[in-house]
């Protein structure tokens, strides 16, 4: 069973003038709230896949844990919608307050924005990985085969963790930013190496989904989308190739070319 | 001067294997602060244009206000990214932890998920507007149409207020709550009358977006995209016809299929 996806809705589908009455299938919005050393931490709503992977990668993502082995227990009621998660060290109260917005002119002339969790996790990357551009192509291209199964609802993100010809792990989620997430639990999971690894996206790259590539620790994001003018100065400055735009045999390199190159 | 839209990144692009250099238009991301009644509220990323309606509008989906004269004093310092807002009373406990989650079963057998901040203002359409299956086509096409000056960048959303016949109001953003919550707080500043109204969207129905437009209280929302079957859930619930994968002259209703005549 695909649990992303949830069958039986029905519908008038209009073509036209001609209605139909259709089951249709509609993507999955699970609500699953986190309980962090018994507090309330968040809520979030995702597509009920890989909740293990979303939690870790959230987790690290807010700046929690930097590694796995930082979590003592880990339960889910999927039921109910709850996540119980034990990790072995006291919440500082600057970690519950982890929205807080930080402004600082750390990297330059240009005004710089970060959140504060982004502050401590956040890093300048120095992979040397270069890829080609038919192998950038050939990535979306398989993110995109391989997502096929989902396209009959629509309204999914995927991202994938590759090396410069496969696609190793694939997370798909209602939300851009889960699916990500996602990736990033199962590389803290299974410690994947990320020297010569990059993210496949299909989402935009807003400064969030940058800053989520930089704390992961990967030197390359390809995205069907489009990036925005925040998310390209954080990649200009903490050393991340942002490429976007893929869509067949075309693509816009907006930051660090220097990691492509052009034949095999 | 389009301020949604940032002038002159360099880019390389890349058509099959040929480089070209050029310079890009890049969708603005903006962090903006809200300090309400002199506490740090939230910080949001959004397109830097129509930042009154949208913290109008942010502020109601909240719960915090319902009507525009609850704010006695509105301020924007554009060029930090802090907006001064203070409102005619005093911050309920409640109101500062207006994410926190509430599960009831309210409304019928089914598992239902809200917000605390929705239980207070999410409301049961009864409009008895009814409008046809073309105007629905057109009204998308206008949005579309209307919105292809932004095109240039990709990733922003666009949403607006809408007679049967004709769009009144059109907010671009990218973020999709941003673009719908530009919308309300027009409506709540110029007051008005949403009986004969409807929602046209770019982006998903989720079930954010959902509560959105019932909060709002327009009962038709038409969709480019998908729908998440929580939102379908909502919409079912709180008497809200749900249209979406509005395209070219075909589309799918949701929910509520009473309010959608065929000829004209």
């Amino acid at each position: 069973m695909n649990k992303t996806i949830r069958k039986g809705w029905e519908i008038v589908r209009f073509e036209g003038d001609r209605p139909s009455v259709e089951d249709e299938f509609i993507a999955t919005e699970f609500p699953l709230t986190v309980l962090l050393n018994g507090h309330e931490f968040a809520t979030m709503v995702c597509s009920p896949t890989h909740l293990e992977d979303l939690l870790i990668g959230f987790l690290a993502s807010e700046g929690i844990i930097r590694f796995y082995d930082e979590i003592t227990s880990l339960s889910i009621d999927e039921e109910n919608g709850f996540a119980h998660v034990e990790i072995n060290k006291a919440l500082e109260f600057a970690q519950t307050d982890h929205s807080k917005r930080f402004i600082g002119s750390c990297c330059g002339k240009s005004r710089q924005f970060y959140f504060k969790s982004d502050v401590k996790t956040a890093k300048t990357i120095t992979s040397r990985l270069t890829i080609s551009v038919h192998q950038c192509y050939s990535l979306m291209d398989q993110l995109q085969q391989q997502s096929k199964q989902f396209q009959k609802t629509g309204g999914v993100h995927n991202a994938a963790l590759s090396t410069a010809d496969n696609l190793l792990t694939i997370r798909t989620d209602i939300g851009r930013h889960n699916a990500l997430d996602k990736v990033y639990g199962d590389i803290l999971k299974n410690r994947i190496p990320l020297k010569d690894k990059v993210i496949v996206f299909s989402g935009r790259i807003s400064s969030e989904v940058l800053l989520k590539v930089s704390k992961i620790g990967v030197g390359i994001i390809l995205s069907k989308s489009a990036p925005t003018d925040l998310a390209l100065k954080l990649a200009d400055d903490l050393g991340i190739t942002a490429i976007g735009f893929i869509r067949n045999d075309k693509m816009n390199i907006y930051t660090h070319p220097e990691r492509i190159f052009e034949t095999i």
